[in-house]
């Protein structure tokens, strides 16, 4: 062995933040970057994201969705047209002030999100109810210097994200496109990501700043926190009339257009990490691993040459199928060789020696579980794709689980407070929905509304709030959050 | 008809800069923005993009380049790091100044490129030998905030790349990376956007700001103008002696790594433009086209229903090849239609009524030559594949053959002065190498030397510099560049 080998030093279940800390680099999955907040995404970590903006992007594309690409920098004047828009993001705004040696007449908002700059251009392409719907989309990079206290992909200054901005002639055609859209996250989530969320509603308090109704996925980590993912904004009519976004319907009057907006990005990836983890380092799912299989041939130096034919071979048949990746290095043993692999999270593991060969089967370690058993050379490609289809699965179900046994009812305000400080996670509970009930529950216990689900609002016939005990008109989710 | 239609107004003969404007906007490609010299990329013009990155990205793995993605923002102190570097880039930085309400206590430069906080990764990244080759590349937006007078796509102050970036143990390894990427970028260009340029050496005043060594694919444009394409920069050791990046070789001596890096950028979808467009407006080649066929029903009221049933049929069938899209809006009559997508450049209009049904062929129109022709119901989908081929072939190889229409030999100094003012272009000529030769045709003609390029150099033996008469070391091309 030529180098030291440091793997993870902390349990998951003793101090999650330094776990993940150290999981996330050590893996190379991200690292920290010269500027603070900001990270270098590696190969691996690159990888997750694009195989998460194919599948969206997929999505998006057969329902009609178009990207484009809008400027970096919006004019200070835009970012001011929406009163509620400049209150919640001008505080974390980066500015560019200067070009060259030049100082700029006006200052330029380094985008924090898009929807000044191209509602400005919308106001000028729409025209007739002909121009509509006009569904658009781009993925991008967008800044937001909030944070006193970055956490690598969870809280970061700089992230990768789509913006879908969408506009309809009607608000029954645009809050048509919730369930489409929220649905697509989800099922993006499950089948790349395998991680789960809790659809639902955000509170007034809690929505996007400029929309009338915003729709998040919640996510709780293993830290009892819980964090908020991919959402989706019901802006009305607020932008069209701050933008003069116009269109003469089939009657020849004129109306303002009903937009949405939605998002997902990178902070996911975050959220990944967090939950498939282990104390060995990275578990990463199958669909968004850039190796999805590594070979390790072991032998000495009487069987090299039969070994190495052996695994080239395989290696050959594999990469019709799978993203494969021969681990052939000499100066390590297989035992170190094990280790890094499965630090940086690879689902399957094959170890192939003289005895395999003979024996005409290989060792296959499944990352998830560390479960080894031996496959049929012969039938090695079946072999291989029931393996990373039960990994991804068996992963989506483990999260899924996680996140509905961290979800626990309280009749009351002693309840809430005792799960909270018991368990974290999320507390289901009624609520009267006064914003004086919930900042009060806030600020006596750090756990915000994170949002209002879909699916439990029909219990909430005969509950009550668990704040002021009036009778409930929601069922929210209380938690503490990143 | 319910709107006024305007075409193209200009002939592109009369006034190039005009008519480029004027098509680039009026088709819908891209579009101002309020943002100066920052571009709206509308969906066929992201498209046209899309399709550019997914077919060199697929050309840079295969060949085991990976993707990464490193921030934005570059601290002031890394830019100043590498002297050719900083003189070549400060002056047209967008600098952040303040975050919120803050000030910053360093500037952040808005990346013009980012060797500087990517270097300062890979010294921490790279150990040792086995580290080697690492060969990253992202694709991103850039801002550099030189002119004075953008030209949309062409000179934009925001624009998107891919910028590869390569390290290798020896510079023989680091320079057998230039063929394939200079390789990969003709293919590109060739079998996407249909272009072609001269590939060849930049001269040491026209070399990227801390390269050893420059390379280049120049294009002509129909204004008589060259523009520089993609490019490849052999940097040697000169950033890994700025920011450290050292190996231990096999033997465990220390080194610094060679550098390469290479970027193709969003200024190819105005060569495109400017190369493939005509008086009617855009041509898109078909294999960047978002919409590749349209469909215009004809129909009166009788024979709507008969008309329209077979428009979706046909629709259905082609959609599973091809991007289709048919042009159903009742509003407008079938001549305003395809004088619309002849100016949005889509390659192939179908159109089909009552007599084409009966006859069991429609009518094809190919946007590149204007020829109708008819097809075959039974089998449109070999003919449009057919159609598309030519369409692709015959735009490559008009693009390839006004490239060498317009690069001319010149012997002497009046000689080429009088082509650049005959007809602009390329003038290939003897050069003696010195910086003041080539400073001196460019004070006096306003041409400097856009590349020399690699087949030409074996003409070199006997050649004299046009400029001062002495024995030509190189033959260069000289133009009037954007």
């Amino acid at each position: 062995m030529s180098e030291k080998q440091e793997g993870i030093t902390v349990k998951k279940s003793q101090d999650f933040s330094e776990w993940y800390t150290q999981v996330i680099i050590k893996s190379g999955f991200v690292d920290y970057t010269a500027v603070s907040g900001c990270l270098a995404f590696r190969p691996d970590g690159y990888f997750a994201w694009e195989a998460t903006m194919r599948a969206t992007d997929e999505l998006f594309r057969k329902d009609g969705i178009l990207n484009v690409y809008f400027p970096l920098f919006i004019p200070e004047k835009f970012l001011q047209k929406e009163q509620e828009h400049v209150k919640g993001f001008t505080p974390e705004v980066a500015w560019v002030t200067h070009t060259g040696e030049s100082k700029l007449d006006e200052r330029l908002a380094v985008r924090p999100t898009s929807e000044t700059i191209m509602y400005d251009s919308y106001s000028k392409w729409i025209r007739s109810w002909r121009d509509l719907p006009m569904r658009l989309n781009q993925w991008n990079n967008v800044v937001r210097w909030e944070f006193k206290h970055p956490v690598p992909l969870l809280r970061s200054r700089e992230f990768l994200w789509n913006e879908g901005h969408t506009a309809f002639a009607t608000k029954k055609e645009a809050d048509a496109e919730q369930d489409f859209v929220l649905g697509t996250y989800e099922a993006v989530l499950k089948d790349n990501l395998a991680i789960a969320g809790i659809v639902g509603r955000k509170t007034d308090s809690e929505k996007f700043a400029g929309a009338d109704a915003s729709y998040s996925i919640e996510h709780i980590l293993p830290s009892g926190k819980t964090v908020q993912g991919p959402d989706f904004h019901s802006d009305g009519q607020r932008f069209a009339k701050a933008f003069g976004i116009t269109f003469l319907d089939k009657e020849g009057k004129k109306d303002f257009v009903y937009q949405n907006t939605f998002a997902i990005s990178t902070r996911e990836l975050g959220v990944m990490v967090a939950l498939h983890g282990d104390d060995k380092g990275l578990v990463i799912p199958p669909m968004v691993a850039r190796i999805q299989v590594v070979i390790v041939p072991i032998y000495k130096e009487d069987t090299m040459k039969e070994v190495m034919a052996a695994t080239k071979e395989i290696q050959k048949r594999l990469s019709k199928k799978f993203r494969v990746h021969v681990d052939d290095r000499d100066a390590y043993s297989p035992g170190w060789k094990f280790n890094e692999w499965e630090m940086r999270g690879v689902p399957v593991r094959i170890e192939l020696g003289a005895r395999e060969i003979k024996e005409k089967k290989v060792v296959a370690a499944r990352r998830d579980t560390g479960e080894k058993a031996p496959l049929a050379i012969g039938e090695l490609e079946d072999g291989i794709e029931t393996l990373l289809d039960d990994i991804q699965t068996n992963l989506y179900n483990n999260a899924k689980k996680f996140l509905y046994d961290n979800i626990r009812p309280a009749k009351t305000y002693a309840e809430l407070k005792k799960i909270l400080d018991q368990h974290g996670g999320m507390v289901e509970a009624g609520w009267c929905g006064s914003a004086e009930c919930e900042n009060r529950v806030k600020d006596e216990t750090g756990a915000k509304i994170t949002n209002m689900p879909l699916d439990t609002q029909k219990k909430t016939k005969g509950a009550k709030c668990t704040y002021c005990g009036k009778e409930a008109k929601h069922i929210a989710n209380f938690g503490r959050s990143y």
